[in-house]
Formats: C-alpha cells, sequence, structure tokens
C-alpha cells in the first residue's frame, strides 16, 4: 500500500487534538445550516483560501474553480450580497460530514479530509432532496489561544450540475 | 462570534463523556433501524419529553408538535400500536447520524444536537429513498450506575411533506 | 433492554482501539472513493471473508449472498477484472459512514458496526443519487505493528433493486 497506514494515520491527531478538528467542521455546517451565515468567515483565517472545484477538475489538476476566493474579506462581502438577494431564504440546508481525517501535518498546518452530503429542503412544500455530494480538503491551523480555524478550504463537489443556486457556502 | 469558540464548546465534553453520548445516539438510531421497537423507550428517563416538531415552527418558537410525549409510558404505547398496525413493516429504516456535538452542560444536563437522515427502503420492490433530514436537539442525563439517558429529544423535522405514515419514531 | 447498555458497549472500545477502528471504517471507504481499487483489499488479512447480502436474507439468515468470498486473492482478482472493463470508471463514489459501533470483543477480534450511504454521480451530467443504503457488520483484528485489518465484512444491503452494475466494492 503507497499509502500510509491506518495506524500512522491515526497517529498524527491525538483524541483532543482530532475532536478540535471534528469540532470545527461539525460547527462549521452548523453555521450554515442554522443560517448564520455572518458568523461563517470567522471559521477562517484573514489570510484564508476558499474554494469551490468540481470533482472532474480536481482529478486532473485543472485549476478551474466555481468559487475562488483568497482573503476572509472575500467571504464577508459573500455574504453581504448573499443577505441583499432573498432567493436562498426559501430553502433549509442540512449537512452530513463523515469520515473527518487527519492525512498530515506540517509545522502546525493539519490536513484534514472529510465527506460531506447536503440536503436542500423547500420551506413552501416541506420536501427534501439531495443537493450536493462531495469532500472538503482543509488546512487547518490553531491561533492564538488554541482556537481551530480554516487556512483553506477546498470543497470538491461531485455534483456539479446544481440546479439554479449555488446560494448559500458549502 | 457571538456563539461560543469551538475550544469551548467541544471543551464541555471531554472524551469519555463524549463517547458516551455519541455512543447513546448511535445506539438510539439502531434500535430503531433494527426493529427493536420494545427498546426504544428505555433510551428515556421515566419523566421524559419526545417531540417532533418541522423546522418552520421550531424556528418561529411555534408552540405546534406533530408529535408530542411527555413521559416513557407514552412512548411505550406508541410502540403497542404501532405492533397492532402493520403497514410500517413492509419498510426498512437506515439512519445516519452526523456532527453529534454537546453545546452545553449544567447541573449534569448536557444540551446535545446532531444531525440525521433517514432512509427508508420498500421490502417488496428494494428501492430506498431520503424519507427524513433533520436535527435532533437533545437533553442527556447520566442516572445512576453512569448510564447516558435521554431526558428530553426534540426531532426538528426539515422534511414535513412526509409521505402517510409516520410510523417507526425518528 | 435485553441489549446491552450503552455504557457497556462504549467500554468495549477505549478511545484509542476506537480510534484506529473508526480510522480503517473510513480509510476503507476513502480507498473506494478515490478509486485506489487496487489498494483496497490490503485492508483485508489474507484470511478474510467479504460479503454482500440483501438485507431481507440477512434478517431471516437466509445465506445467499450477491458476493461472496472467503480470500484476499479473490478482492485482488475483482479489482483486476473491474480494471478491464470500463464501465465503472464513468461514476465517481461518495460514501458517507456513520454510527460506526463497536459492539463485542472477544480474543482480539473486535465485532464492529456502522450504517453507510453511498452516492453515485456521473460524469457526463454531474448527477447525483442515493446508490446504495445499508450496514456493515466486520470483525476487525489488530495484526503485527498494531494496524487494524477486516478479517470479515458483511455488506448488509438495504438497497438490492441496484441499477446493472455493481461494480466498485461496497
Amino acid at each position: 500500500m503507497s499509502q500510509i497506514s491506518v495506524k500512522e494515520r491515526v497517529a498524527i491527531a491525538p483524541p483532543d487534538i482530532l475532536n478540535l478538528i471534528e469540532g470545527l467542521e461539525y460547527d462549521y455546517v452548523q453555521c450554515i445550516d442554522d443560517d448564520r451565515l455572518e458568523d461563517w468567515p470567522n471559521f477562517f483565517v484573514d489570510d484564508c483560501i476558499y474554494k469551490i472545484i468540481p470533482r472532474e477538475n480536481a482529478d486532473y489538476n485543472f485549476p478551474l474553480a466555481i468559487v475562488d476566493y483568497d482573503n476572509k474579506g472575500m467571504l464577508t462581502d459573500r455574504v453581504v450580497i448573499l443577505r441583499n438577494a432573498t432567493v436562498y431564504s426559501l430553502l433549509f440546508d442540512r449537512h452530513i460530514v463523515s469520515n473527518v481525517r487527519v492525512v498530515s501535518e506540517e509545522r502546525g498546518i493539519y490536513s484534514v479530509e472529510a465527506n460531506y452530503v447536503v440536503y436542500k429542503t423547500d420551506i413552501i412544500d416541506g420536501k427534501s432532496w439531495l443537493f450536493s455530494a462531495g469532500k472538503y480538503i482543509d488546512k487547518v491551523i490553531f491561533v492564538e489561544g488554541g482556537e481551530p480555524k480554516f487556512k483553506e478550504k477546498k470543497v470538491i463537489v461531485d455534483t456539479y450540475s446544481i440546479p439554479n443556486h449555488l446560494a448559500t457556502p458549502l
């Protein structure tokens, strides 16, 4: 197996570190699901990267991203735009995050992967459907005070035929 | 961020407590999926609350619940009724529980949130579909002997256009 | 409750063991999702069992399995066959694994259960759909050097009307 062993991988993040990293991933999606979008940029450091990339492009190392932000201010701007639009508010989000795996660590930067699925529900008719399945490829650091933050979040979307709106963040 | 930090939130439940609370959530849904409904009330204390609330009502603090039980006896009664009905037995349940988050603790009562999705499968044609997506908002206590139990479980359902039957518990 | 208590069940696997077993389950599905199928047999010991069984058969203890392998060589053979076929490569896989529960331990063999859902995405049109929901019933051992491996993996599929291909492993 060219990959590192399960034991080696799991050893990268001892339980207390793993719980904080899982905690970051879980609080991040809950913020979106609870529609507290103003808090969303605060899960990132100022000098951050946030990208949404179709899986096919990611697999072939094509640079094309659907969304490509390289600082926290751009995330804040996006929320302002979303709040001025209204279409998004007619849908509920629900994220499932699974398989949170710390795959490497270098000078305090943890490379983290996780799978996600997002279900949207129409507020009017109460119907839910699969909106997006994909993977997070993240870099997490611990800032002063020991709080975990995203230095980088790449959302690799399997589902790229996303109907109409890519309104709320993934 | 008005919310507490990831670090503060994660610190509420040390690993041994977190494992027991996640264990309770997981065993709870497995009991339902395995059709051991007679065991379902035993995940609750006698003086418990079990509610199913559409998300729109929950968000606006409307009191209307689809299901509203306030003691364990009512849960036991429900199972008896379900067992006398037969329609439910033609469907398999499969729960995914994710994002188990202990959000506060006061005098030994842990406030716990988790996202869930339930898939139903028709036994006759073997087809599976998304039945319900939503969130658990729970209060967990440790009873004598250290066993975790639900003092309260509120099931906030995103999906309220639930076809026909809300037979097995969520 | 005839089942063992949550506390007793959780005590079977202390945090370090649990993290390794969850790590095995997560790395296993990630290997499939990342299309590193040549690595897939390496999650098993040589003398292993891998079965895919429809849930209805499992519930009634019918022996009939869709897939029934009893050594690692059969898994390797399957990958060779898959690589020579081409149809599978037009679909992306995405696994969600949840509710990883260590339910018993005897002489170093851990009985583990987990729920899974697999979404497939068509590479051509980018649409995702629920492919299979079900449960893993596994036996995990720690081989020399402390690496966890599957001694046995039974995939109990709720969804048995699986369209056409059961190409990539579950």
